[in-house]
């Protein structure tokens, strides 16, 4: 099966759990919008990224919503197995963001696996640990950075995943994606804006100096 | 040797992987201020707390600092033994705010030990899971800020209406108040009991530190 490739920790399962997982691992395509998982108690298992961007976020009471990260070709969704991992007590809300192709580990063979196998279980804590990684590079984010660094960092981002400068987006969305009131974004645009970095339409931010906003984050 | 019981995992260890623990397994006292982590190339390995306070903490470039979470008493110290985890790539300063007795298991064995065993990989996953819900639970009240002041406003309100600063009250009774999950409620309190600012215990709540709280909301 294809999936093999995915996941590194292959040639270290014993032929038996490799069995297992060829009768087990399913293939799932989901169309842009899906939600992967909801921090709800069944979840989907582990999540090998064939194609596609799963985005993950925390959301607040009000609907404001916060990106942790993203997942990409040959990434692995760890925590949309939370629900076999009884320490992990946060919710987060993973999200396909294009149209994306899984293989899927059910939630029951996962824990069967890091229960029998050392080198499964340790690439599991490899995962945690990667996750863990980039939520506190966030978090430092959040805590030392100013605002006016952060869009930068954002809109170079988002320049470099779309393969363009010109991001079809609002303020609104960014807003969102950064965990912040639209007025905030609103301001800091246009004080880009007067600063030459960007240009405003319509439901277009462009980036027109790049080379400043790298200077700037 | 006595830090056997500070290791929930000891009992599905191997008699050879217990042996090899009792060979290495280091006792150390510190003094309070001791800098037990500082992201530095070398480590010192998981650190069983048989007593004391050490506290993990994130520093920015100008010497600010946030307090990630503290351990306590059979408390289990992972990040201490990063520099055998490859995938930890972020720095925390680890700090023992008291005089500590501490058990250390040094950081080859520490890496043996998980490669060799699934139960104790396991266990490794289950505290890093534990150490990052205790960074998303904190990076979430950082984002949306308000659970901290509101419950830290109802209880100086309550100590003004009972006239007394210990509250006869549930956790459950305060949610309902507040228009919340007992569990939130219950997770904020702990936090504030580990900030000195209240004390719980059965059916009460006592506010230790008024001014703090008064401070915060």
């Amino acid at each position: 099966m294809e999936f093999v490739k995915h996941l590194p920790v292959w040639d270290k399962l014993t032929p038996s759990q490799q069995e297992l997982l060829q009768k087990t691992c399913i293939a799932k395509n989901v169309e842009k919008g899906t939600v992967l998982h909801d921090g709800s108690p069944n979840c989907m298992g582990l999540l090998l990224i064939k194609s596609g961007q799963p985005r993950a976020c925390i959301l607040s009471e009000e609907g404001r919503e916060v990106t942790l990260y993203r997942l990409f070709e040959y990434d692995i969704c760890l925590l949309a197995a939370s629900c076999v991992m009884k320490s992990v007590q946060f919710d987060v809300t993973i999200t396909a963001e294009k149209d994306s192709e899984l293989f899927i580990i059910p939630p029951h063979i996962f824990k069967r696996l890091t229960e029998e196998s050392a080198p499964f279980s340790n690439y599991v804590n490899d995962l945690m640990a990667q996750r863990f990684s980039e939520v506190m590079w966030l978090m430092e984010q959040i805590m030392w950075k100013s605002f006016d660094k952060r869009l930068a960092s954002f809109l170079l981002e988002e320049t470099a995943l779309e393969g363009s400068l010109q991001l079809h987006t609002t303020h609104e969305a960014i807003a969102n994606h950064m965990g912040t009131a639209r007025e905030v974004v609103t301001r800091m645009l246009r004080y880009f804006q007067t600063e030459g970095y960007v240009r405003l339409s319509r439901g277009v931010v462009e980036v027109t100096d790049e080379k400043a906003l790298r200077k700037l984050q």
